[in-house]
């Protein structure tokens, strides 16, 4: 076990439970808005932290919020860890303020254990990547990776009217560096799975090899509106049951892809609707999803044949309008073996995974070598107030993050005394 | 060809095309709808040239307006006509008006031949049968025949918090002789067929046997909400799916109850549905007729079991709600008998069918015996601008009617000069 870096678990959870206090709910969870007075109290603590930790701390143009921990190579790009400090309107304690504060806790261990590392390290805590108060998620991380021009990300308002770079100015967090251009060696992200897989396999790590695609479609399906009960079934051209065949056979096709292929319905309309009138103006949405970019292509012919066969069974009329799509994201292969490394070396359960959900890591992956570290959530419950993690996996996680990020950076130990 | 009255076609067609002149939309339809200046106007009409055919006026004290033709015997019970005059806010041009026209037609055509009935014979025309002003619909109808009292009737309110009572007032339509306890000795109503199976039959009569009987339930189907992007297909407990797969299996098992069995799905909602959520509640509608009341209870447990047969398969929770049921109204088979009677001796092409949505006869069914014309509505179009009915069909139903009415009432035929 030559040279494994260990972090102290016990530091580092008291320091999420003294985060969730800023913007604690009654039902035990988080409420911190990215930008509010909740968000400034909780940048604050962290800066306070990353300086007593002895790192300097700037704030870019978009309130991206980095602490450095210099190297013996100033002018070599850094690497960078991070994650986010807001949260869902009824958040956890762990989605984002685990990943930033295992950040802090890997620079506290390297603090603790005197070592230098070649390149700097820096932290990053993303400016609102929830997306619940401005949208779109993962903006601050955006900009950043050039995804999104800044000046559009000041001008986004949130459900009051309130512009991103006016609650920026209210909050204290409009830095002056430059929020583009910025080098970056390498970027790793620790962050609970936000789903069941981990817990299920009885897995302590995820080594997460990249994000899915994402493709959102509109169907609408077009019938005849007419009276319950007046209209004998034969003459009918029902769009409610016509979607229903539509589902299902959906449901059936997508099985093929599995157990990656994933298919959501989660939205459905029927335009004037009453209890007693034929539906004949139906729209349901299609989320599908899968880590490779041509097995979703395929995915989406299944699906759009799906529809046109169950609407030409029954005469119906079907559209199927794309809506958004986000192609597969695989992460840098060398960063992923330096986190499958370590877990291998930590004697971790482990297994390799994609990341189902957005972060900010997504935009990172476009712009620097990246790579992420998983641990389980109980139940897989995320964006909820119950969300929970166990203290070992929490500890786990960070330790990979640490011989990771230090493997990269470059690590030399000061000789034991 | 023995004593068949004929009516004259043509006067019937000007005094429909005149009566929708009032109300008159720019579609081609009618909006008409109850106790407004429109109501007013028509009914002044309607009484109008009631008063020219000789018959005497009264309104009771729920607005429905009587119009009368003595008999030989004044103290006999009347045999009563009618329909409604209001309309849809965008309805057409025969639906109601046509039984009320109807009627004064038989009226006029019994003056015509100087014919004199053994029985009096009243037209009425029921307050607010449309429901879209007040609701329920069939109210005025309802009142009379006891299944809803009048003050209950009168605290009605509309979309502006008017009452009945105070729209009865303002239209001039509040009338003193009371609603209920009224003898009547039978009650014969025309009306467009308002669906598709006269026309597509080639049918110029419809022998309506009943009104059939309906049940309305809420279906609510419970699963667990969780993260489009992180849940594996394995895990999910998915409320859409299900439902999709429960309207599936209760389309295929009312299959079975073909032609007579109905069943609408009319409304579905998922309850803080987002796109990317997998649905864990979901609420749709099931609406189920059947002429017979014993068949329309299989249908039931068929339902029910069909929903609970899928939620199993899926682990999937289900509740289902009854909402509103009326049973099945069977008419008097004596007055059916008189309405195939005459349409064998006019040599009009018929055929049996039940009444698939509700009207005045369905309330007077309950009250004293009742039977219904049915003539065809071009493509089956009701409760729209574009309804129509054919001169020719609308001709045949009113000789029915007449010869129907005229053989109840106890016709004798003044000897021709």
């Amino acid at each position: 076990m030559k040279d494994l870096l260990q972090i102290d678990g016990a530091r580092l959870w008291a320091s999420l439970m003294e985060m969730a206090q800023i913007g604690a709910t009654a039902g035990g969870g988080v409420r911190r808005l990215a930008l509010t007075e909740e968000d400034r109290r909780g940048r604050e603590l962290f800066a306070r932290w990353c300086r007593e930790a002895g790192m300097s701390v700037v704030t870019d143009e978009v309130g991206n919020l980095f602490a450095r921990r210099e190297g013996a190579n100033s002018h070599a790009a850094p690497v960078l860890m991070g994650s986010h400090l807001d949260t869902q309107p009824e958040g956890g304690r762990f989605d984002g303020v685990y990943g930033v504060l295992a950040a802090l806790e890997v620079v506290r261990a390297l603090n603790d254990a005197q070592a230098v590392t070649e390149k700097p390290i820096e932290i990053c805590s993303w400016t609102n990547e929830e997306g619940a108060r401005f949208t779109p998620a993962m903006l601050g991380s955006a900009v950043f990776a050039g995804a999104m021009p800044l000046a559009d990300a000041l001008a986004r308002e949130d459900a009051e009217g309130v512009t991103l770079g006016a609650a920026l100015d209210a909050c204290g967090a409009r830095g002056t560096r430059p929020v583009t251009g910025v080098a970056v060696d390498a970027y790793f992200e620790a962050h609970i799975e936000q789903g069941p897989i981990l817990e299920a396999n009885g897995t302590a790590i995820g080594v997460v090899t990249g994000g899915q695609a994402i493709r959102w479609f509109d169907v609408t399906v077009t019938g005849v509106a007419a009276h319950a009960g007046t209209t004998p079934m034969r003459y009918r051209k029902d769009a409610f049951f016509g979607a229903a065949q539509m589902a299902l056979e959906i449901e059936r096709v997508i099985a093929r892809y599995a157990p990656l292929g994933l298919v959501t319905i989660g939205q459905v309309q029927v335009a004037n609707s009453s209890r007693n009138t034929i539906a004949a103006n139906l729209t349901f949405t299609v989320d599908i999803r899968h880590p490779d970019d041509a097995q979703l292509d395929a995915m989406e012919r299944d699906v759009r044949a799906a529809c046109e066969r169950a609407a030409a069974s029954r005469g119906l009329g079907v559209a199927i309008a794309p809506c958004w799509t986000s192609p597969a994201t695989p992460f840098d292969a060398q960063c992923v073996d330096l986190v499958a490394q370590a877990v291998t070396a930590l004697g971790y359960s482990n297994e390799r995974i994609v990341s189902g959900a957005g972060h900010d890591a997504i935009h990172l992956a476009r712009y620097c070598p990246t790579a992420m570290v998983f641990i389980p959530c109980v139940d897989g419950l995320s964006h909820n107030e119950a969300e929970d993690a166990l203290p070992e996996d929490v500890t786990a996680g960070t330790n990979v993050l640490l011989n990771a990020v230090a493997a990269r950076a470059g690590v030399r130990i000061a000789a034991a005394a």
